[in-house]
């Protein structure tokens, strides 16, 4: 027989007009209703892409030969996949919609893979370069609720590459473990400060599918110069942040979109010998000076 | 400072409101214009879901773990990358969109897993059932143009599950090498035939990733029986196909959506004691009958 006399034709099999529907009525017995609306979402914008930009299947393999190789590269020192979300703008993008703060309330930004969870406690003033390397830094500032009143107690958790752009942990034996990395508290009055040097900008790793995929694009994979912050309080809202440096040459061209205006600091010039041999620092010195401002967390009435 | 002082707000950064735009603006110096193309519908399509369905960090941390899985289970002898594309119903999207055959042609639909490349070359009438286990079928047929014109010497690469619903490579040492595949030729007629036994629907490979997404859908891993064809001849486009066996319970629910109404072909019985002593087939049998019909090649003009 020939398909023309077929009598199941037509009986709503797949085909390119009906593709997502098809696929999305196969979700009706799914074990819930978020994983239902989000495969419908994604299957609906999958399938509107691949009918945008028309693949051929030698051009499809080349995505499976993509995704083949990220899984590959990943391990458990390297996520490539979060690097691929990251580049894509998608990390920042669910920092956006999952950080809705109030009005005033700092903004956040990427982890990043460089946070480790058991940084040394210190107290204030402390210097967290182990090494002596670099332009010497002061970091001070306050943590302060959306009012403006200070959050004494909260816990400052602070991270930064070398002026080399490297962390410690991706200088293991180079650098001193917990190089440039600590936990602070803000005293009574919510005020905090250490001693630290000038970050530098670095290159997200870039030997990897996503590295390629960045070079085929044309892109460069720095993110500009940065201190990470990690700012709690109970109560409060936890703000996963950076404070970038003013004058870095890739401010407007971040690998992974971290950037925002809020969050670039005035790095300034400090001339004050009393101060700087106080603190042990050549004359002049780099001071950054931040105020931290916490929301409350839903549900938590005022002090 | 307070971040209000900024002078940089408002410079153009990342936000949840201009996302896709900031990331395509990156996009400029694309090493070629069909990558650039490709990456910025992705980028709109992919961060277009990403506002419809609002993940928290920790949906989208779900979402890395399922990539970093189906990654890590992916090796030579797995695509579950393939399978993930499969079970979306972009594998054969993406078949539709590269196979849009002048009418008439018979339908395309998924490679699969199972083919192998170097299948041996039998003539016509041979059984390709080397274990003598299934139900006797009888495959006849004819390879011809749009016009029903034959093509002789066409080729025809056959494959299929045995009546368990395995293949040869399934199951090394339990089949033999090569059962139930093998390359046939058309001959001065466009005809060819041979012998083989009734396929069983399967499952696709359902202990990894993909597997569990299939069953928190609510959806079986089943295709439904079929017999595969690649039928090639010089001067016109290859097909990539199934026949499907009309009574199978997976026929409306196919896994991977590669089931077609034109492609459902009549397994009839056949009450013919003399054909079925010839064949060395108990009587009745069962018999399937199909012509292939192949588009010419783009550029080429009738013989
Ligand atoms: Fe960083
Ligand atoms: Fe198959």
């Amino acid at each position: 027989m020939t398909h023309a006399s077929n009598p199941a034709a037509g009986d709503g099999y797949f085909t390119e007009a009906n593709s997502a529907e098809v696929v999305i009525a196969r979700h009706r017995e799914a074990e819930n209703e978020r994983l239902k609306t989000v495969m419908d979402s994604a299957v609906r914008h999958l399938h509107a892409f691949v009918k945008e930009v028309e693949p051929t299947n030698a051009e499809w393999m080349r995505v499976i030969d993509f995704l083949t190789a990220t899984g590959h590269v990943t391990n458990d020192w390297r996520q490539e996949w979060i690097l691929l979300s990251d580049i894509l703008g998608v990390s920042m993008l669910v920092d956006a919609i999952d950080n809705r703060k109030p009005r005033g309330a700092t903004e956040t930004t990427v982890l990043g893979p460089f946070h480790v969870s058991n940084a040394p406690r210190y107290e204030n003033g402390q210097d967290i370069c182990l090494d002596g390397k670099g332009e010497k830094l002061l970091v001070t500032g306050r943590v302060v609720d959306t009012e403006g009143r200070p959050i004494a107690g909260a816990m400052l958790d602070v991270w930064q590459a070398n002026d080399e752009g490297f962390y410690d942990v991706q200088q293991q034996g180079v650098q001193p473990d917990m190089n440039l990395r600590g936990v602070f508290t803000a005293d009574e009055t919510g005020a905090f400060w250490f001693r630290s040097v000038k970050p530098r900008f670095y290159p997200i790793p870039a030997d990897g599918p996503v590295g390629q995929l960045l070079g085929a694009l044309g892109r460069h994979p720095y993110r500009p110069a940065h201190i990470h912050f990690i700012v709690a309080a109970p109560g409060f809202e936890t703000v996963t942040t950076h404070l970038f440096t003013p004058d870095c040459p890739y401010l407007h061209t971040d690998a992974v979109f971290g950037v925002k205006a809020d969050l670039i600091a005035d790095f300034r010039t400090v001339d004050d010998p009393a101060k700087a041999d106080e603190l042990g620092f050549p004359n002049p010195f780099t001071q950054v000076d931040w105020t931290f401002v916490l929301a409350r967390t839903a549900g938590e009435g005022h002090a």
